[in-house]
């Protein structure tokens, strides 16, 4: 075949275009980039560059779209294990660590020991269970996911079928799972990763239902990885995207596991079967900490739209189609067509970033009342941050794709970037409370409030209930060109 | 690992709770089949179940999703050369042949060289011509590809770089893409089948641009596929769908080809390098071709979103989720939610359906009158098969999206047969006109008829001008509660 790389070059060039595009800028970037991300998350940013670009044979991820899944696992093992060295020496912070992963733009098998099992049992396990699972989970010694979802109950937490029975003559828990419907399904790190899974699973103690607990359960084999006797385990196949994860099935024919494995911190088992209860544990707690997950997610979509756009942008400043004859092309990005759908997308980008940091900024304060006791907050916190996650994940996933179909044939191609990217942020409606359940959430909390206010009943003071008394305007407090800040603007503004 | 055959049989089972919804049906389900889709439909379609169960080696799909991309276009090569051979032998026809790759879903390597090479050298070749290519291109002797996109020019078929200059002293044609831009790209069955291409060029004869016009080139070796000189070809690489489609690029440094080579029915180059075009040839009906084109797109994405909508039916009709306690939980098709995405769906498709046979009719119509020299009907036939193609490919497009979403978790594995399947009609937005390209076509007929009407200039009368005409009520001809029917409907209807 023919040498390439003597071909007349592109007039006027791609480096050229984006140089003159860029001195178009009305503001310095740099001041803009401290302004909307902060100082912290650009150094972080900037030391994860650093450890990338030091070992380009460890992170290189340009063969990524033609591997296949296990070498795209076995790439992301590799990284993982270099990552965690740093980590270990010191050498990078936890911070710097979800940075160097958000550039690499994909997930490890590793990834739920660290983001839900260490997690799970820091917050629900006694010093005893710490030292027994928590550091050597620390280590790597063990590896662990987090298994509730099952493949007949996802939403309906309630109705998960997987038991756990306690055996007083051998002082165990006896796990299991008798149906189809009941198999763990969709847990993350358990297809080929995981030593150990937290179980989630409905409590039996002398013939009694308590409830829905984490127990910690050996899954695999110590010495050859192998599945131990009464587990049945696997990686769930191929997805739509997420597929460095080996997101796995768990079936459990009752298996049995000491007494001390149940997670402690909100229930106790004794010897001899008494169930007790700590009495200072508010329920409201866990909401809390979805609050925080959905907060993530919210501010994680902003970040991940901000990519999507970054590419469109450029791409369309660079392709040039029709336009006046004897000149270059016109690039598309000077179309209103491409424009109306662009330009909504990167004002939404900034709006997300920095709604992000108001609503986390909310969120801390509504901590430090937690801790003093106070739970006024936690209402509204709930419903905003459902709200929050629907509309930045359904903004953030079909944003993409619009930058997708803006960049028309080439979009379509890997090599645009948008196209594993697309799939593997698509969960992100479904995840966490899929987004036409939560919806209800935050309705619910709308119309009761507004319900309350015009029945004249005491509702918390917050931004959203002040803004519902606002619109509905009972006794016409605020005259209606006052009513919202758009009705006092001038025709002309 | 244990013998999860043994498991606990659901209650109620799968197979009883379709049963159940299938008995509710108020009409006949072989009536409708035989209503929207017709005998002759029907008919091919168990022709080609016939073919493919009588050699499941052949045709066995079930491991797709495990392949890669080679392995992928092997097994699809496989069946086109088993489908071939039927249809060689007369075993079956080629409208069965199609309705086997429906049912197959997928593409195949030598598709271009049947559905745009053939015909192209049909449509403009001559007798000679004809025997040269068309006959061993029938007899896969020779495969083609349809070379027009570049990888900068895609819309602008203008400015499309690639030349065809003649070069008298030789009687041939030298074919030159002198930069990356003018590099062929996208084109399907060139990455790795074609031994010719079928280039669209820039013809150049005695230093005058005479236009946009097709010409065979040889590309690869007759005895060992590779490269001719002067060629530089391959596969684009992977992309979301379509990647058992062998999408390639094309670069021709100053290859020679007969003077033969160039299509003769609109365009002919004589020894001397006089240039002559056909006087009876209507440009227009071309545009014929591309109304072809477009309303088949119409009535495919029809098709396929029924395939979607079935599968999240099914899914819906037997994933239970909450419910009355002590009961089994509800179908989450029962939940309001879930219906308003699904069933508008449902309709649509029958509405696609039946909305492509009324078009295909009278685009027949349009077609017996242009052979008679009539081409009033074309334009409003243009301006529609634009409308329909966009309103049938978004529909069809985000419609297979919502139903994966209402499949939930499970709708994101593989296996929901959802997201390859999204991933290969995607490009119908794209591809024959990017749909914000077309839209500007069918918007444009609208208001110019628009206008005409308002200033009472001679419009062709047909639906879209009657329809427009009745909007506008100029003269108020049209008492307002006749305007359109819904408009007579009685409120409680």
């Amino acid at each position: 075949m023919d040498d390439l790389t003597n071909l007349q070059k592109m007039v006027p060039h791609t480096t050229e275009t984006l140089q003159k595009e860029r001195q178009k800028a009305s503001f310095s970037i740099r001041e803009m980039d401290y302004f909307i991300n902060g100082e912290q998350y650009i150094e972080e940013k900037n030391k994860a560059l650093e450890v990338i670009r030091a070992e380009p044979k460890v992170f290189d991820q340009r063969n990524i779209y033609f591997m296949s899944r296990t070498e795209k696992i076995e790439h992301a093992l590799i990284q993982e294990k270099r990552v965690q060295e740093l980590l270990r020496d010191k050498k990078i912070t936890q911070e710097v660590l979800q940075s160097i992963y958000s550039i690499m733009d994909w997930h490890t098998p590793f990834e739920i020991t660290r983001l839900m099992f260490i997690p799970t049992i820091e917050q629900q396990g006694t010093e005893q269970q710490k030292e027994a699972f928590l550091n050597p989970a620390k280590e790597y010694k063990i590896i662990g996911c987090y298994a509730q979802t099952e493949m007949g109950h996802g939403s309906n937490i309630r109705s998960i079928e997987t038991t756990a029975t306690f055996i007083e003559e051998t002082d165990e828990f006896e796990i299991n799972s008798p149906t189809l419907s009941s198999t763990k399904w969709w847990v993350g790190s358990l297809g080929i990763a995981s030593t150990h899974a937290c179980v989630m699973a409905q409590l039996y103690v002398k013939g009694n239902h308590i409830g829905l607990f984490p127990i910690i359960v050996p899954i695999r084999s110590m010495l050859d990885h192998s599945p131990l006797a009464g587990v049945t385990v696997g990686d769930i196949g191929p997805k739509l995207g997420y597929n460095t994860m080996d997101n796995g099935f768990l079936s459990l024919n009752k298996v049995r596991v000491p007494r001390f494995n149940l997670l402690q911190k909100y229930i106790t088992v004794s010897r001899d079967g008494a169930v007790s209860r700590p009495a200072n544990i508010n329920p409201r707690i866990t909401y809390s900490t979805m609050v925080f997950v959905r907060a993530n997610i919210a501010a994680n979509m902003g970040r991940q739209l901000a990519k999507g756009v970054t590419i469109a942008v450029r791409y369309t400043s660079v392709r040039r189609q029709f336009g006046e004859l004897g000149q270059p092309e016109t690039p598309v990005l000077d179309y209103s067509i491409v424009q109306y759908r662009i330009i909504p997308l990167l004002a939404k980008t900034y709006a997300m970033i920095g709604m992000s940091h108001e609503f986390f900024a909310q969120y801390k304060k509504s901590v430090n009342q937690i801790n003093n006791g106070k739970f006024t907050m936690l209402k509204e916190m709930h419903a905003v941050s459902c709200g929050l996650k629907i509309w930045s994940s359904n903004t953030g996933v079909y944003g993409v794709d619009t930058c997708r179909h803006v960049c028309g044939g080439h979009g379509f191609s890997m090599f645009s970037g948008l196209n594993e990217f697309f799939n593997n942020i698509y969960p992100n409606m479904i995840v966490e409370g899929d987004n036409y359940m939560l919806a209800k959430q935050t309705t619910s909390y709308l119309v009761k409030s507004a319900h309350d206010i015009n029945q004249r009943k005491h509702v918390e003071l917050n931004d959203t209930t002040n803004m519902i008394s606002r619109f509905m305007n009972i006794d016409n407090q605020v005259p209606p060109q006052q009513l919202f800040t758009w009705s006092v603007l001038e025709p002309s503004q």
